[in-house]
């Protein structure tokens, strides 16, 4: 059992914040505490037990792919946010399974899909937990590089290329991409990079002798600081080989942990036999009270809150960064999401066991060392200068003194 | 990733019932619609919500472990029905971890322990949806039958040592056992049956060049029909090699998802470590809703509740049984659980192609067929004449309705 028993640095650094109270993490991915859904959750939970059948109907087992309600609201919901760009049939509960969180609908995806020593290709850098479901289920990754606006194309078909001239084509069952305002980097990929990823992944299906799936991950879809929706998602191009995971968790409640997919079939059926055993099925009455929040039609407002406050946030660091940083350290600017991915000079390291973490630590405050961020893939070094910082959890207070402290401690190592 | 993917008979079960709403489903492991806590939910949540603070904690995410009062209450309770027997040490919250269910708990347990193609010891029948966990991840069975206290011991000892000469016990990593009137048989496991097994695979460990644990599953301890808790779990008994595994599903409410399990190092980091790739901790909302409850002190009475009435229908299915059911059909009778366990004369099959099963089906009653129950040993042959009858979640009138229907089934294909 040792093998997959590797620690995962989010437990360590969560045990970090937990052991130092007074640490200021910029590396929790926590969302805004101040516009938690308090008053919306409360009134729709008034609604839910001001009957007896609804309020029994949700403290009672739910089927496997969820509450037809709310698998059919949010189909509806990824419809429109795709602006009606799809064909309609594609958005339909039959399509959609409720998970508990988007987390385990990308375990289950991987579960289903790939055998021990398959191929993952990934984006280069990628969300880290990701990383930890690979390496718990023994998989290979193969990184691709980032561009501004999603995977380098060329890159994507030379690994391919490479894969089949060695025979191990048939290893590569999907490319998981994180489409909207990307956990680490910020970066959003463009509809016509998802299309032209998919093209590329279909014209290597005959030599794979499979599917090539994408997994399109769309935690942060509804995070973006304008309202106006960057990039259609991938499900209008047409669902057969498109995996879209998408998540009430970040936008309503971390704490209801409701994350969804919408899925082609075998996958669909795939899904469901293993959630069967996992769980039997999302807690039914987490979806009674989402269901609720999305008939209401005060999610879209909610939603409309948060990304005013994360776009305030966000420009809280920035300003903070400018202020603070010295010359030499560069970041991305998001247009949504939670996250500022910072590059140091090259000369210094930003992994855990680097003196910059150490001198950090020593200065209370933390940050998610890039490193973490990329996969094992033995074709390229990992790049260890860069750093993932988070103006999610952390308050207007905490952002400003935590980028002054690390600022400080930045100028200290590179003096 | 074929081969992972048999349809689960669970899964087909529930799609009966809801593509046929006239059916009366003695399958189901529902539990009673009548007693779910509607009442005691309506006020823990609006104490939950009467402060911003606390229903702020509730929306936002949580530890991976669960929160620290509810495993603290948690541990504290199985002392209680331990009566205080074992070690106090070993009821540490420190021990404890919240899942998604005790379903979640038992699949992240074999997934730690467990690799591909090794050996699962099992009880003969056992819980079926534990065997598709085996099912999925490719691991094999073997099963010791069950005795009116629990499993086989001079079995358990044969088969370990036929394990042991054909070189195959390094593969053995825990056995399996439904401790408290089982699912599907009804039938409560000793203390000292309990210990035994634990001795017995404690003396083949050096064989085996490894731990072999005891994953004892009480999802239905609290369900018993009188007060008196009939055994003592296993962790009093010292929990170095006990994985215990408990639920607050059953007993409180099915809709909230929240089992939990007492667990030995180096499992429990293991499994932090896997469920932070499953799901990062179970949803913080439940959590506190369910830790309210128990603070209360109106859990207990409320499970008071929950028996009575399980007594209740436990005799409505037994007198029905008696009156409908011709002479050669045997069932156990249970001190508490959802089910009877009942076999018909062996000239007949109960599987789900059998006639049996096609002539209930056709009457509008179902049932588990009992070789569902059965893992796949090669060293025997599956018993096909029994059927798990559950009392759980049919009302009166139904539980009545659906032996009379059975009852003339069996008669007919008797006849």
């Amino acid at each position: 059992m040792g093998r997959r028993m590797t620690d995962p640095p989010v437990s360590w650094l969560m045990s970090l914040a937990l052991a130092r109270p007074q640490v200021i993490s910029l590396a929790a991915g926590f969302t805004d505490n101040v516009t938690l859904p308090v008053e919306l959750s409360r009134q729709v939970l008034h609604e839910l037990f001001s009957e007896t059948t609804s309020a029994r109907a949700a403290l009672q087992y739910g089927t496997t792919p969820g509450d037809l309600g709310l698998r059919t609201l949010t189909a509806k919901r990824i419809q429109v946010l795709d602006n009606n760009r799809g064909d309609a049939a594609l958005y339909d509960p039959a399509r959609t399974v409720m998970t508990h969180g988007s987390q385990q609908l990308l375990y289950l995806l991987t579960e289903c899909l790939c055998d021990e020593g398959d191929i993952l290709l990934v984006e280069d850098p990628t969300y880290f937990v990701f990383l930890g479901i690979a390496q718990s289920r023994n998989l290979r990754c193969r990184a691709v590089k980032m561009e501004k606006d999603g995977v380098n194309l060329g890159q994507l078909k030379k690994i391919l290329e490479e894969l089949k001239l060695s025979g191990e084509l048939p290893r590569v069952k999907m490319l998981y991409l994180i489409t909207y305002h990307q956990n680490p980097s910020g970066i959003t990929t463009s509809f016509e990079k998802k299309t032209g990823a998919l093209e590329i992944l279909r014209s290597y299906e005959h030599d794979a002798g499979h599917p090539i799936y994408l997994l399109e991950d769309s935690a942060y879809r509804e995070l973006g600081f304008k309202e106006q929706q960057p990039e259609s998602g991938l499900v209008a191009s047409g669902g057969e080989r498109v995996l879209y995971a998408g998540t009430y968790s970040k936008p309503f409640a971390t704490g209801a942990r409701i994350g969804f997919g919408l899925l082609p079939e075998p996958l669909m059926t795939s899904v469901l036999h293993a959630k069967t055993n996992h769980d039997f099925g999302t807690a039914n009455f987490l979806q009674a009270m989402m269901y609720r929040v999305l008939k209401s039609g005060l999610y879209v407002e909610h939603v409309k809150k948060l990304r005013q406050r994360y776009e305030f946030k966000a420009n809280v660091m920035l300003e903070a960064m400018k202020q603070h940083f010295p010359k030499g350290v560069e970041w991305i600017e998001p247009a949504g999401g939670l996250y500022y991915w910072v590059s140091v000079p090259h000369s210094m390291s930003t992994g855990m066991k680097s003196k910059l973490f150490k001198a950090a630590l020593d200065a209370d405050v933390i940050y998610v060392p890039g490193d973490l961020c990329y996969a094992d893939d033995p074709t390229r070094r990992k790049p260890n200068y860069e750093m993932r910082l988070s103006f999610g959890g952390a308050s207007e207070e905490n952002i400003r003194e935590g980028i002054r402290r690390l600022g400080e401690v930045l100028r200290a190592q590179l003096a």
